[in-house]
């Protein structure tokens, strides 16, 4: 058959929901309870999404069929209020993919997908509609009232060592000696420690990601997934997975997934047998003539950019990210409706409290802005951040949701990521002061949200799994760092902390270089020496670090002057950087002060705060002082204090 | 008297306008024919506008009227269609403020306006109401069919020696052994030297300001003006600015108005006696108590930042630019409407191409709109630039009329400065090529103008009169001054070029020491033993360089493609920067080459361009070449070729 016309996802979904509507009365008589299936069958290779949910906003479900020869039979359902729309054929024989309706108010249950073929018997395969257990809104999205831990799991803690080698994936064994080898990290060690992340005070954990990299090397990152509905076995089971969820939850803190809906690892399950002829950018290539592949250029403002040219711009989202990350093309809607539906399978089945998109401006955005509009569709309170490496708040400000774009583009992302201020903070702590450097460039920077759609729903970090650790950056300064920290951690955004700053874990060796950042967490193998989760064997600085992170995350926990009040700062003078938030009855007053030794800070400057007279708190040391006309700084380093009628 | 509560301006426009509607009527039977004046009586020390016109679509006029006492007067007007809406003291008792309406459609002409006062003679001042002599539509402003030449005029030519020394001003002579001292140069020497100018291939010329600067010392800028109405006597006359423009004018060429709204020098004239207690920020202090007068902190982020604090806000707007320049206070009204009257009182009289304003984030913001708004109301076609010496493209797109910011501020202002370009141009130039270095700068630069409401109306440079010279800034590197100046000619903007670009002017000595910067042009002065004028005494560097710009810009000149063509850029790939411009018929192809010898570059990339097998010509060398598999470019700089059908 000929390869499918492209039409537009939107126009698939729209199609499919229209038709959804006027089935809709057709039903309303219907049984309202599901028939029972004696005996489950499973006699198609692969039915994805593995499972579904009745109750969604959207009706339509598609389902991807793969199987020998399946294309020359044809399926049939019968469940009430579950109806076959249509029936793909792609360009392999061996898939089908299929448009389900399910209408509104049916019950929950399993039914029997039965594919008939002439002269053969028939296939069965049960397929489950499951019960929601949780109200749509009730999916809370993480926002800036959260602290994120971004955990590497491989290198967090070895919670279970029994899945440390398998022998049935490429990479079969753990090695702590390489870098980039596996070290045994997984889910389970995530879930031990949630005592100890809560307990730092952090709000939510975003581990990288967890599925299926059955790669021969370098398969502990995570993000070159060859299955997009699987637990990696080395980081433990589905079941694992959704009890980290509901362990996290029961504290109160949201899971975020990471997620990639860029590329896939070149030995993902369908690379064998492709369902279309363009489910890849450059598939022929691929397919025929590797050498002749090209990588992305990485020129991402190709995406905004009204004179990119055609050719820049198809190198950008056409290309592959790297030679083992085949670049899927989401303008196939058979695959964008795939990962879509995918997302949405892993939020109902985690219940996540977010999702991280990967590598952002690579995929079609017209694509992304689907992708986040159907989840946010779903899940009205939830959240997404996009992955948008840019030091440009041009192109953080145009991702976000909300932004007046001049070319009309809507992401539906709610948050992206500030990698603007973060290099700035880094280099605001680097440099000298003066009339343009040093916290002037925090100052300028936060400056620029006066053109941001909802600062505070942006994503701020000192560092993450891709970049020499804030620690290493800041040149082993722990003042510093303290400095850097509690900065994303007062600012009107959601800040994001990487597993270890609190223990000063470093990259000095060779900073930047992706194994050694993402080092092992001291205790999280049975046999560590040092543990940072007990605090045996760590250095007095380590200590130090923890114990300042724990009482500022603690206190933010709490604060709804940071989580979102309205705030005010001022210019830096003679070395020092002033911010206030304030909500009600609350004032957070944050100073960064670059001096050292004892410095005078006039308060004048801040009458307009209005604490003349008032008792502030200075939530580190515990010691308060009364607003008088100045305010003595002991010393070179972040101070928070805090006035609380 | 108490000192008038402050309104907007906009209210008393608002107010004025909907008297003069009301009016109306009342005149439509007035006498069509002015009545003669037999002796004109100007008994009055000062009346400000000096004169004003009829058929304005605004019909109201405000006067400011300077006179021993006059506070105790009473005006009254004689004149069909003209009449006196409101009278206001001010709270010097020198000082009258006289709301007039002027009719629609009434003759032009003089009329006395008798000031009496009961036991006083009678004093009487004849006003001019003038006939417009050009269509509003007419007053074209500059635009990016435009290269603008921007002349300090002390130090360009001095055409007429005779104005050099004027015993009645404070800095009496001219002194060319002095880098801030006069040196003679003025009106008569830009006139003199249009021809060169326009051979050169400019078609509009920037003077920096030409308005008396009675000041001690460094009179010769301009910025410190004493007296808005005034030509400074060391330039010239008012009627050999005229001159200027009428001869500009008569070549197709527009002149531009340098004007400053946020500050006087302090010889200004009214600084004896100011009209009100707010006349200027900080006027108590400056009157008191000097010393305690602060400076603008120059934070002029604060102008948009949602959490500036209000006395950064303050600092910034309030704050002098420096002390002997007097902060005006345009949220005055009685200055609001002085400031817009004097802008249009210049372009109506010397049939200005466009006003270019000095420090536009240092006055009331919400001023600048009204102000810039008045003016463009009434010369629709007319254009102004704004001063934001800001590298922050987010500052660039705000202050452009057009854009949508969050705070809904609409600045009217049709055109702002490029500083972010400019510093990319010269980092990319100065910098090795490399991922995220060298020529990509200005790719990415240029890609950030999906965020500008109309990145063409943007003016480009490679320096200014407060900055480095791009020859100097590069390094003395020839090569590299051509390839900035190729970029800016190229790119879809509105370029300016700095006088003396053309024969490598520099500031090698100090570099970017104003004065320096600012130096004589040879040729300009009678016993100039070198002349950049004739040519004589030029290097050959000098002359190659002169005819390089000549060439470059008497292409422009004529190039559709390069006012208003699509642009089409690739990323820079192996030293090697690639754009187009495309207009009907017309390609225009500008290549940076960063490569020291022979390069061959690929023209498969370019493909989408259709430039295959067509022949492209070398702007510079006339060479041709048919568009193949690959191009030779001889030799590292920039190349500019053409085709057109």
């Amino acid at each position: 058959m000929q390869p499918l016309k492209l039409n537009t996802l939107k126009l698939v979904l729209f199609t499919l929901t229209i038709f959804a509507l006027s089935c809709k009365n057709n039903v309303e008589n219907a049984v309202a309870k599901a028939p029972v299936i004696d005996v489950e069958k499973h006699d198609i290779e692969r039915i994805e999404p593995l499972n579904w949910w009745v109750g969604f906003k959207n009706n339509a479900l598609q389902l991807l069929v793969k199987h020998p020869n399946i294309s020359n039979a044809t399926p049939h359902v019968s469940y009430p209020g579950v109806s076959i729309k249509k029936i793909h054929k792609a360009d392999s024989p061996n898939y089908l993919f299929i448009d389900l309706i399910i209408e509104d108010n049916i019950p929950a249950g399993k039914f029997n997908i039965v594919f008939t073929e002439a002269n053969k018997t028939d296939l069965v395969y049960t397929y489950e509609l499951k019960e929601r257990t949780k109200a749509a809104e009730d999916f809370v999205g993480f926002n800036s009232s959260d602290a994120v831990y971004l955990i590497t799991p491989d290198r967090f803690a070895n919670g279970n060592t029994t899945n440390d080698v398998n022998t049935q994936l490429l990479e079969k064994t753990v090695d702590r000696t390489n870098d980039y080898g596996r070290h045994g990290g997984d889910i389970a060690g995530i879930t031990k420690h949630l005592d100890y992340i809560d307990d730092m005070g952090f709000t939510a954990i975003w581990p990288c990601p967890l599925l299926t990299n059955n790669m021969p090397s370098s398969s502990y990152h995570g993000y070159a997934m060859t299955n997009f509905y699987q637990v990696d076995p080395r980081f433990g089971t589905l079941d694992e997975y959704i009890n980290l969820s509901k362990k996290a939850q029961e504290r109160g803190m949201k899971l975020i997934m990471d997620q990639v809906a860029n590329h896939c690892g070149s030995e993902h399950w369908w690379m064998k047998d492709l369902p279309f002829k363009n489910w890849l950018n450059q598939q022929d290539t691929y397919l025929k003539n590797k050498e002749n592949l090209f990588n992305s250029n990485h020129r991402r403002t190709a995406n905004q950019d009204i004179y990119a040219s055609k050719s820049d711009k198809a190198m950008m989202s056409e290309g592959w990210f790297v030679p083992t990350m085949p670049d899927l093309n989401q303008k196939n809607p058979f695959l964008a409706t795939y990962l879509i539906q995918n997302s949405i399978w892993w939020v109902e089945t985690l219940e996540l409290g977010g999702i991280r998109q990967d590598t952002y401006p690579y995929p079609d955005k017209d694509f992304m802005s689907d992708w986040a509009g159907a989840i946010m569709h779903e899940y009205p309170n939830f959240n997404i951040v996009g992955e948008e490496w840019s030091y440009n708040p041009l192109l953080i400000a145009y991702w976000q949701d909300g932004h007046k774009n001049n070319d009309g583009y809507d992401s539906n992302l709610k948050s992206t990521m500030d990698f603007a201020m973060q290099a700035k903070i880094t280099e605001a702590l680097r440099e000298e002061e003066s009339w343009d450097g040093g916290l002037v460039k925090i100052y300028e920077a936060l400056a620029n949200d006066f053109a941001y759609a909802r600062p505070h729903d942006i994503m701020v970090f000192n560092d993450n799994h891709d970049m020499s650790r804030i620690f290493t950056q800041l040149k082993g300064d722990v003042t510093n760092t303290k400095m850097a920290l509690s900065t994303i951690l007062t600012l009107p955004r959601t800040p994001q902390i990487y597993y270890g700053t609190e223990i000063l874990m470093n990259d000095f060796d060779k900073p930047g270089d992706h194994g050694l950042l993402r080092g092992d967490f001291p205790g999280g193998w049975d046999n560590d020496t040092v543990n940072a989760f007990t605090g045996e064997g760590l250095t007095d600085a380590q200590k130090d670090m923890q114990k300042y992170l724990k009482t500022l995350l603690n206190f933010r926990k709490n604060s709804k002057a940071i989580h979102k009040g309205k705030t005010i700062h001022f210019a830096p003078k003679n070395g020092v950087y002033v911010l206030f938030r304030i909500f009600e009855n609350e004032v957070v007053m944050h100073v960064l002060n670059k001096n050292e030794g004892k410095t005078t800070l006039n308060l004048e400057r801040f009458e307009e705060i209005g604490l003349q007279g008032k008792t502030l708190k200075n939530i580190m040391s515990n010691q308060t002082f009364v607003w008088n006309d100045v305010l003595e700084l002991n010393q070179k380093g972040s101070f928070i204090f805090l006035y609380r009628l």
